[in-house]
Order: structure tokens, then sequence, then C-alpha cells
């Protein structure tokens, strides 16, 4: 059940690349990795969270990554580093290397003559527009779109299907994944007595360094200046982020969330899954929201912010609704 | 405001073609079908929940598709079937045949030569990527993308749009709707003192045979092994499935449900519109999870999970809201 | 920090293409747009709501659009006029003026022979199917697929990466966001023993005049009868509409909502981000349901719906969960 290497590899050789001790034979090969339950003995597995200690001792991985504590746990092969779960996270890189940038632009590609893509990788049915600058390394996959006067930083990866429009600027090592959408309009509209009218919306998107985005995302633009996410930030599939948010260094957004118009989200905070921020609202450095809550104001003190009843079977629930709801009434 | 077939069909060869009682003229012949309420004479509708009894009745439907007991119900043309929505159903397939699949590969199709379609039709931008193999019978439709060494099975529908990423493995008779991203990478990072390190996501997602899968639906791949989703699972629009969860056969997924990293839900299951599984948790078979209920902790018994409340207008539900908060100070 | 515009404006010429009375000199030069907190002295900027008086009296701005009763606030100079946000509009729409439709069909385009696209632009990587019709002034973006039978109309826009269904109709003057998904088939299955049984979705989405739609946003075919959205709708990024969903004229529809199958929106409502709406029910002209909100009922009387509660630092509702489980356990 785990995943095959596209070759064996000296397990002395890869503890000694990702700097762990090791502790077996010198002739050992792996020729995978696996989560605790499913690992054989070719395969390579890691112990990170103590409360799975159980199912490393039930393990039957021949290779095991663990802190120095748990050496002699077990009759597997130790590669020992004091954290194993980002010594994991290197071998997988040398274990799964990714396929190198071949740059060049595709006879298939449509890109404006104005754009710069030199030693980018620009594949067939990607669209590249007028004036924009591709980094080096950087590869547009197919079907992606690229707009007008756009910038990507270099060795981003921008995957099928992704639209980025007019003017966004993108920094370095960026990577967007399918279907997410920046910088379309933001939800500007001004009521009158004949219906909406629409305010144009001119600002733009611009995203800092080593940003990674799920995908099916959007982020829309700011409505006169721009919706702007730090360095570092990672945001997850179908995470919605309005205009003129802001979103700063290293925060973490999760699945299905929302941020609504001109949200300011600070540093390093971590946005739970379905978590919804009403908008024109300010959320401090480093707090947590909890999946599922709503936040309609402004969030001053780190930690963690919550607004969700457990679940329950449906019948205690409704008996609960009724009950909270005649003890109110009284 | 009904839909009308392609051309009129002989009512009594519809009723046979569905397997249902004729109680009507031989001459019959009908133009298309309708809801109960704007049906006209010419047309089809149908009878299979008791609770739209009156409506059936005060219908204009020319023909109506019931159980025995409505047989003598009004002056409309009766083809009688113990399932009327599923012999609806079959009426529906052959009053609106579905276009051939036409062989073949288009001129502005980019697929890579080592790709094996033989059978299948490749649209114009569309792209197929190396080494992979699309059915006899599947369509990849314009602007879908389908990455390298993904396997697709037989009769598939792959929509405009669609993004399927390397190694991906997608049953027999499947489809998947526009927008959709299968096997983007799951949202896995180790904190450090200097960000977020990424975890290469190096699973696959692998689907079953007759799943279907509505538009702008994220399945991220595995972490290391793979996310599964089992044979006969339907999934609505804007879901989120994270990476390694495991959805069992024949479970149905409402939109805008979320399923966060290595939930594993049981078969026969139902989860609502908008609910959200907090990850790293077991749903027994054939439960139910009620529409926008948020769950975080494992479900074990079968029946119905719910947790939310009721919505009242603005004014009584802060009333509600704030009397609670009093009543929980004392 | 503003956005400027392509080439400085006479502040004076503006004015009066706006219909603001001008309350300066005649030389002054107009360079782009800002907010009030960033604007500097060569940039306009606006007040229309009197909660930012305070922002706008610390301005740096050297123009400002306001009310008649500010003309005398601090020394900017003032364009006045009663309705500042609709002016301000107006304005964007002079600075910041859109680029001509270059009528014609790219080379790199997949157009049906059969299409019709007189007068319409139609990009690179953009698919147009059978019999399909795009009004004139209308630009189909790369990458976007229209199926086969569309009907579009004048002057829309169709942003890179959305998707189109056979038969869909379009009104004048639409904007539809990158990703967005009109016409997939709705969530239509029968029970049986061995599974779920589709149900052929055949109707359409109908979208009436001057809609806009954002990114990311699904909206189903109706089963028998059409999706309707009627026109002047405004509905944003990542929502989600049924099959069979009616939504009346001028609703706006914020962000990562839900409508469920057969949901009726009456004329004028504002559903805001994060709602869901259960289905098979109708709600009212004029009504707001609040962000977040799960509405399960019919909503009759105009006026707002409100169903979450106030989120809390977690230990404060943990404790608050907590005492409400046990109060009615009594």
């Amino acid at each position: 059940m785990g995943r095959a290497a596209d070759r064996p590899i000296s397990a002395q050789t890869l503890a000694s690349a990702i700097g762990a001790k090791y502790h077996g034979s010198a002739e050992a090969t792996i020729s995978g990795v696996a989560s605790l339950e499913t690992a054989t003995s070719s395969e390579l597995s890691f112990l990170a969270d103590t409360r799975y200690r159980g199912r490393a001792e039930a393990s039957l991985a021949g290779f095991l990554l663990v802190r120095d504590e748990f050496v002699s746990m077990g009759s597997s092969i130790k590669l020992v580093h004091p954290a194993p779960h980002l010594a994991f996270a290197k071998a997988l890189e040398i274990l799964f290397p990714v396929a190198p940038v071949v740059p060049g632009v595709s006879a298939r590609a449509v890109v404006d003559s104005t754009a710069t893509v030199d030693g980018a990788e620009i594949r067939g049915n990607a669209s590249v527009g007028r004036q924009s600058v591709i980094g080096v390394g950087t590869v547009i996959h197919s079907n992606a779109s690229v707009g007008d006067n756009v910038t990507i930083g270099r060795d981003c990866v921008i995957r099928p299907g992704v639209s980025i429009y007019d003017g966004c600027v993108i920094g370095d090592r960026c990577i967007i994944h399918s279907g997410t959408v920046i910088g379309a309009d933001g939800f500007g509209f001004q009521p009158t007595a004949s219906g909406w009218v629409k305010v144009a919306q001119v600002g733009r998107v611009i995203i800092g360094n080593d940003v990674e985005i799920g995908s099916n995302t959007s982020i829309d633009c700011g409505a006169i200046e721009d919706t702007v996410i730090g360095n570092g930030v990672k945001i997850d599939n179908l995470v919605q982020i309005a205009h003129n948010c802001r979103v700063g260094d290293h925060t973490a957004i999760a699945g299905c969330a929302g941020l609504a118009g001109s949200t300011i989200v600070g540093a390093r905070c971590m946005i739970g899954g379905g978590a919804m921020l009403t908008g024109h609202m300010t959320v401090c450095d480093d707090a947590v929201i909890s999946g599922g809550t709503l936040v309609s104001s402004s969030v001053t003190d780190p930690g963690r912010i919550t607004g969700v009843f457990p679940s329950l079977p449906h019948r205690d629930w409704m008996k609960m609704a009724a009950t909270l709801r005649r003890s109110i009434k009284k």
C-alpha cells in the first residue's frame, strides 16, 4: 500500500543525506515509503507523534525514522533524527525527485509575443498574455491562463487550469494548484433604485514568496488597492479570499474557509477548515480560528477562537435545540 | 416549461421500453417531459412521492407515470410502474439519448505520443500527458487536462476544465464535471522556526467504478498512501476531500461538504450539504450527517448526526444568543 | 499604494464627466485613485459612509468626492455629489477604461463551423461548440469552454477557464469569472438495492441580463425544467446553486453560500457569505440571510434571518457548550 521509489536507495546513504544517525547494516536498501500500518520490511516509515508509539511498535516497517528515545524499539533499522517528520520530508524529496523543468514554449501554447518567458516552461494549451513576465524555472502547465501584465517569479509551479488575471504579481517558489483563480473582480456593487451598479475593481493581487495555494481557491483583486498574501502563506482548497484582504506571513488557511472583504489577518495565524471571517475586521498575529467558526468581530488576542457546538445524534440535538428555545422564552 | 424530446415517441412504445403497464390509446404520442405543475397534454410527468398527490391531481399532464394505486386518478393516460422515479429515469434516457462517442483525437488536442487513447474521444484543447491510458468509449472534453501516468477506465466522461494530476487512477463509467481537480497536493506542511516546510505528497487518488463527481470539487492525493473513493460514490459540487480520505462504496456527499485529512467514511453514508468532518476520524457505514453539521469525532452508530440550530428572525436569534450567554455566566 | 490611471486627467473635466460640482483650481490634475488612508496629494478618494469621516479628515488625499455637507472639510479639493460612491464608480470607469473588444476568432481557438460568432472576440485556447451563438461585443477568454447549442448575448465577458454546458442561455452584459461552471448535471440519483441510479438532468440554466457571477461558482442545470437566474443578479465566488433553483431579479449572493435543489429565492434578497439554504423551500422578496446561517424552512417575511452564535475564546466557548448540555439534561 506504500509508494515505491523510482529506484531503491541505500539506507545508509539516505540517512546521511537527511542528517540522520544510521543504526543498521551498510547493505540495507529502502524500496519506498509507507505508513506505520502498511509498511513492509523494505519500506521506510516514521514516528513523529508519540501518541502513535503503539502503531510504531506494531509496525512491520523495515526502516523507522525516530527520535533518539526510540532507537531500541522493536527490530527495525532505525534512522535517528531530532525532528523525524522534517527528516521524512527530506527523504521524500530524495526518493521522489521532482522532474526537472525543461525550459521552452510548447508550439501548442498561446504566448503573446510581448511576454517574457525565457527560462520558463510553457506547456501545450497554456496561455500567456501581453507584457507578462514569467521567471526562470517556472512551469506554466497545460490549460492554465496567465493574463496581461502579470509577473510571476522564479521556480513557481502554475498547475493546469489556473487563471491569473491581468496585473497580478506572484513571488518566487510559489505553487498554485489547478482551478485556482487569482485576481478576479471583487464583489463590489452599489445599490440603486434600478438595481446594483458595478464598481470597477482596479486593485491587484500581490502574492509573496514561498506561497502555496490549493485547488479551486479564489483570491479576488483589490477594489482600489491590492489584496496581499504574505510570504510563506499556505492556503488550502476551495478557500475564498475577497477583495482587499491582507494575509500575514506564514499564516495557514485550511480548506473551505472564507475571508470576506477587507479582512486583515496577522502573521502565523491558523484558520481552520470552513471558518468564515465576516470582513472589515482584523485578526492579530498568532491567532487560531477553530474549524467551522464564524468570526464577526476583530480578534485582538493570540490564542484560539471557537464558535461551533459539537454535533449529536439527531434526536438528542433536536431535543437540546427545543429545550434551549423553551428555556429562553420563559 | 418542460423539455421537448428530439422527436415525439409513441407512448405505448415508451411504456413497454421502461417496463410500465400502459393504460391509454395506441396512437398517443409523448412530445417531452415536464414537472407536474407545468406539464401539458402531450407531456409526460410522474408521481413518485405520495406527498405530491395533490399536485398530480391538479396536473394538466397528458401522461403520468404512477404506481398502481393511482391508476384511476384524473383523466391523464397512465403508465404504471412500481418505482415511478426509476422508470422515469429510464424514460429520460430514451427521450434524451446521449450523443454517441466519436473515437479519435482532435487535431487541436495535445496528446503525448506515449499516451494510449485508442477508442477514446479527445476533444480540441484537451491535454493528455505521458504514458497515460484512456479507456475505450471515454470522452475527454475540451480544456480538460490529464497528467502523466494517469489511468482512466472505459466509458467515462471527463468534462471541460477538469484537471487530473499525475498517477491518478479512475475506474469505468465515471463522470467528472467541469472544474473538478483530482490529485492536487494535500495540505501537508511541517512548522519550523522559519515557517512551513512542504511535505511532498506522493500518494495518488484512486477512484472506483460508477463514480460521479460534480463541478469544482477538489480531491487531494494521499500524503504517502492513496486517497480512495469507492465504487458507486456520488459527490456533488464544491466538495473538499483532503489527503488520505477514504470514502466507502455508494456513499453520497452533497455540495459544499468538506472532509479534512484522513477522514474514513463508510459505505452507503449520506453527508449533507455544507457538512464538515474535521479529519483523523472514522464514520461507520450507513451514517447520515445533516447539512451544515460539523463532526469532530468518530461516528460509530448508523443513524443521523446533527449540529445546527434552526435559524430565526434576526432579533429573536440575538435575544436567544444573549440569554444563553447570560444564563451560563450565572 | 493607490492605483495610477493610465494618464493623468484634469480634475475639473472628471468632475464634470461624473456630474459632480467642482471646488478647486482649473489646472489641477488627478493621477489616480486610493483609499482615504493611503491617498497622496495627486490622488482621488471618497467619503460615502459617514462613519469614516475621521479617516477623511486625516486623509492626505488631494481630491475628495463627498456629499455637500463635507465640502469645507480639510484642505483637499472637493468634488461634490449626492451619491459619492456611485460617482466614484463612474470615475473609475473613466480613469481605467476597459480595453475595447476586438472582434474576431483567434487562429488558436477551437470554434465549431456551425457556431455563430460574428462580432464576438474568441481568444486562443477557447472552445465553442456546435450551433452555439455568441453575441456581438462578447469576449470568450482563453481556455473557456462553451458547449453546443449555447446562446450568449451581447457585450458579455466570459473569463478564462469558465465552462458552459450544452444548451444554456445567457443574457446581455453578463460577466462570468474564471473557473465558474454553468449547467453541469444536478445531483440527481435514485437509490436502489445495487446503489444509486443516475437520473438524467435534461433542463438548462437560463441566466438573465446584467448578471455577474464570481469565480469557481457552480450553477447546475435543471433536472427537467430550467435553473433560472434573474436579471441583475450578482453572485460571488464559490457559490453552489443546485438544480431547479430560481433566483429573483437583483438578488445578491455572497461567497461560499449554497442553495440546495429547488430553492426559490425572491427578488432583491441578500444572502450572506457561507449561508446554506437546504432546498425545496421558498425565500420571499427582500429577505436578508445572515452569513453562515443555515435556513431549513421557507422564509415568508422580508427582513433578516440569523442562525449563528458569535464565536468566543475557545475556553469560554467550551464552557458554554458544556453548561448548555448539562442544563438541558436536568
